[in-house]
């Protein structure tokens, strides 16, 4: 038995105790007379005490030819700490060393193994099993464990399957973006893997299973944006017999099931917000509604006051940061600075300063008298001492760049706690976008989501106003899931792909199975992924999911542990029936 | 709302009730007067009653338009049925139809929607949407979902995390069958999908995870035999600080669990058998011991009696069919076929019937005489009434014969209930076992399982008598899992490398990541995989993986449903840097 307890375990009850503990050595401080071992395991921390004199002569040598990571066996008797330690759970005892083994040695580790450790990003990536040991990755991975556990628990309780769909699937010519596998069994022809079980889905409403979710795997070999992964983890859910309500309900439901479960928070109602609100309101589809600092369109006391910029723009529109009317002149530089950075790409910022006096200060005084600034402060709502920032230009371009500034303010002012969380459902979304390359509608989400009733008839006239039954749940601002109600009535699914421009011939090649499938009884029916590592960030209160997944790869798609992906043996692509044949 | 009940929910208790259901039109029997529709989803049946004169000739008129498997939405009242169906839940209610929608037509499906189909393999391969929505498929999925769940229950139970690996990996010179995946960021280079997350569990341990499952997919790209599909599931488990008795215990515990929650069924303590006794008494290394039956070696009493065939023989083995006496002529000479079969390769059968008069009668009469015959009766302690069976021949060779006889025996008795189960652990394995192609010892399981600490010093002298740390969990005759406990020790390792003829360069080039993590502190480990596909087959009593998957591929590796694998276009292969060259 390699032990009887684990090093979290032991408690002031446990006191004179003979006990067996196993794990790595953290620390080890030695006083001469005293040596102090700290032990670590999954579990905890236990510290071990020698003591010259006292302990065994066989046991004081062995312990001096420890090194830190070394992984041993200690058998000793529990006793009462003498300086206790109130930041461990096993902080009142220490074990009386009387026997050790040592199990492995251990090479020095390449960076501390510590809550804060002195390793760089590639070196951790490359040792990532020794970065897996410290403290934070391993709450991140437990915490994992615990959403997962909690959400199938949820979900079950609510009738639906966990049904496994297939990895080797089949490549379409829209899905660019595909990993494609070779299969060498039918040579010269390939599998694909799935961006998303989505077709699988929908088939499985149509063979009546009625609820079913996964936690799965999806895949996209795209150019890796940062905190993105080649392999991405989904909770992947559909219904049959349901509307939009349905789905909220119950997906929120699911939610707050994981707030309250994993981290004791009882979540409200969510606010439910019309896709063409956030963007009027925060220029964004996925608002960060933790705090306020709504946008306030100023046209119409902004113009026609011979501001020029204002008067050529679309859109004036402005936020206001409470209490930040003495932003210095450097402060105020800098946020300038900040909005016109090419990724953000504003020409300028215009300030008015509230001041506690009354006055208005403003960058436009020019062209802007007090009146007309009172104007502004009486549309925006600002109150003595609060800055109103205001940008202008082209609507949905402005929108967007007061979107970084209203956040960028939220962050300066603190107003983004990542342990508060404010969930929103943004709904309505556009069925339509159209893209500048092809010159031609695009589905925004895919081609199956169902238009709402009511705007049909405006798919001829007015292509871009038709909303789609098209949901997103948005949590402090990030997109955690999204999903929609499809279509499943035969004309309404060919007269979207006209509108897609998709011929009959290429929307059987590509949808043919799932649209045969819908020839026998396809039921009404929607669903929702939500995006598992991302949404395990967010409950570690932290932006990159990179540390919530054990073996991540860089932003090249690398595996910098295994170092892969890697060349293959000529023989295994004879095999294949493939050849390498270099890009010039 | 689409339904304010699933049709399998209603009992006499709601009668009265105004109730909304949706579902497929099952079956329709129209008799004129009366009109009956049975309305079936995933939870049931309910049967619906359309009555000329009294229901609304509306809805008459729309129910004579229904077909088969069309999606409808049903409005009624639920009353007392007059001639009730004790054969489903809902038998003793109907639904007094007020309003019907039809929320989808159907074509005629290609085959029945029935418990038994009139539809081919192939037809419902391709049709598998429809094929799921037969009650036995829906049956074999509730019941992998359920044993997913009642698993990862047991498993949190026991403190273990469900931790995902990566399924883009790497390619291994050994993984002659790893499907590979060509990278378009890193062009020329490829990934590979996992045979199974071996070497990440065990990092995991080196990373102190102590616990680590996962319910997990696996891939292999090899001719597939009968029953095996290139993408299957395993419950992949791994634990550090613990011997063999310890990862056997907490997995028979799971077992046990499995078989409690799922099928009440509450299973003793689970036999263990040592790999040398399984061959030696059952000729097999996954024994079905729902049934006795053992071998007796019979050398002592059946050679040196001028038979030459049991002369030469290394072994002459039999097995006893209890009240099999009365087999007749055309009996033996089907079992005499039956080991003859070229996958089977016997020469022939001899028999002996233990007469009821206190006779033998055996088809070597001509060599033994009823003393001899009386001494096999007593060695194989064959009855009056019985059967001896015998074969002959080398060892290993006729083991494997007599397997067969025996299992088919078991087969002929009715000794084989699907619904009983037998579970059994078959320890002890071989370290290593000798490859006539290669001239050398293979690693029997992976070159990381750990010998016997006291067979180590066999290794050189006989290599082949070296007994592992290694088990196999069999239940009925099937290898529901297996596992081992691995070298954790850098000097075993390499004397492992040294016997399976690695230089130390191959080692490294091909395990070289888990050599250097080894070297940082491995704690000792050990673990198990379950092959879930096959577990969850065997809980539905049956032999065939296939219908508990929801969309299998055939034996070819195809996925008829989508028509996978499939050519990619020309433009895709050039983006990855890759030609088709055609085998010659």
């Amino acid at each position: 038995m390699f032990r009887t307890h684990t090093c979290g375990e032991l408690r002031l009850e446990d006191k004179n105790k003979k006990v067996i503990l196993s794990g790595w050595v953290q620390k080890i401080r030695d006083k001469g007379g005293l040596i102090w071992i700290d032990l670590r395991d999954r579990y905890g921390i236990t510290q071990l005490l020698i003591e010259d004199g006292r302990s065994n002569s066989i046991v004081i040598d062995a312990v001096r030819k420890l090194g830190r990571e070394y992984v041993i066996q200690a058998k000793g008797t529990v006793i009462e700490r003498l300086s206790k330690n109130p930041n461990i759970p096993t902080g009142n005892i220490e074990i009386d060393l009387s026997e050790i083994q040592i199990l492995n040695s251990s090479l020095t580790p390449p960076f501390t193994i510590e809550d804060e450790t002195d390793g760089g990003e590639e070196l951790r990536m490359k040792y990532r099993y020794l970065d897996l040991r410290r403290q934070p990755l391993r709450s991140n991975l437990e915490l994992r464990n615990r959403l997962s556990i909690e959400t199938r628990k949820y979900l079950d309780s609510q009738n639906f399957f966990e049904i496994e769909t297939p990895y080797l699937i089949k490549s379409t010519p829209e899905g660019a973006r595909d990993f494609v596998v070779p299969s060498r069994m039918n040579e010269g022809q390939f599998y694909a893997l799935p961006q998303s079980p989505q077709t699988f889905k929908q088939l499985l409403m149509v063979a009546g299973y009625d609820r079913y979710y996964q936690l799965v795997k999806c895949f996209r070999d795209e150019d890796l944006r940062a905190d993105r992964q080649p392999e991405f983890t989904q909770i992947d859910c559909e219904m049959a017999f349901v509307d939009q309500d349905d789905v909220l309900k119950t997906f929120e439901g699911m939610v707050k099931h994981l707030f309250k479960t994993v981290k004791e928070i009882e979540l409200s109602d969510f606010p439910r917000m019309e896709y063409s609100d956030a963007m009027r309101l925060y220029g964004s589809d996925k608002p960060d509604i933790r705090f306020d600092m709504k946008f306030v369109e100023l046209n119409d006391v902004a113009q026609n006051k011979g501001f020029k910029v204002f008067d050529d723009a679309e859109l004036v529109v402005g936020i206001v940061a409470k209490e930040c009317a003495d932003y210095t002149r450097k402060q105020l530089d800098k946020l300038t600075e900040f909005v016109r950075r090419p990724q953000i790409g504003a020409k300028g910022l215009v300030y008015v300063k509230c001041n506690e006096d009354g006055t208005y200060k403003s960058s436009v005084d020019k062209f802007f008298d007090q009146d007309s600034l009172n104007k502004w402060a009486t549309k925006t709502n600002a109150k003595k001492g609060d800055l109103i920032l205001v940008l202008s230009g082209e609507k949905d371009k402005v929108r967007k760049q007061l979107n970084e500034l209203r956040l960028e303010m939220g962050t300066q002012l603190n107003l983004r706690n990542p342990n508060n969380f404010a969930p929103l459902w943004v709904v309505d979304f556009p069925l339509l976008e159209w893209d500048e390359d092809s010159e031609r509608f695009h589905a925004m989400h895919h081609p199956f989501t169902s238009p709402k009733h009511e705007d049909i008839n405006l798919l001829d006239s007015n292509p871009g106003d038709v909303r789609a039954n098209a949901y997103d749940l948005v949590i402090n601002g990030s997109e955690i899931g999204g999903g929609s109600i499809r279509i499943h009535d035969r004309d309404l699914q060919k007269l979207m792909f006209k509108h897609l421009g998709f011929s009959d011939e290429e929307a059987q090649e590509q949808f043919g199975f799932l649209l045969n499938a819908f020839e026998y009884g396809a039921p009404p029916h929607g669903g929702i992924a939500l995006g598992f590592d991302r949404l395990t960030a967010l409950f570690g209160g932290q932006d990159s999911i990179r540390d919530f997944i054990a073996f991540p790869k860089n932003n090249s798609g690398r595996d910098m542990m295994i170092d892969s992906p890697s060349s293959i043996a000529e023989d295994q692509l004879d095999e294949l029936g493939l050849g390498l044949i270099p890009k010039d």
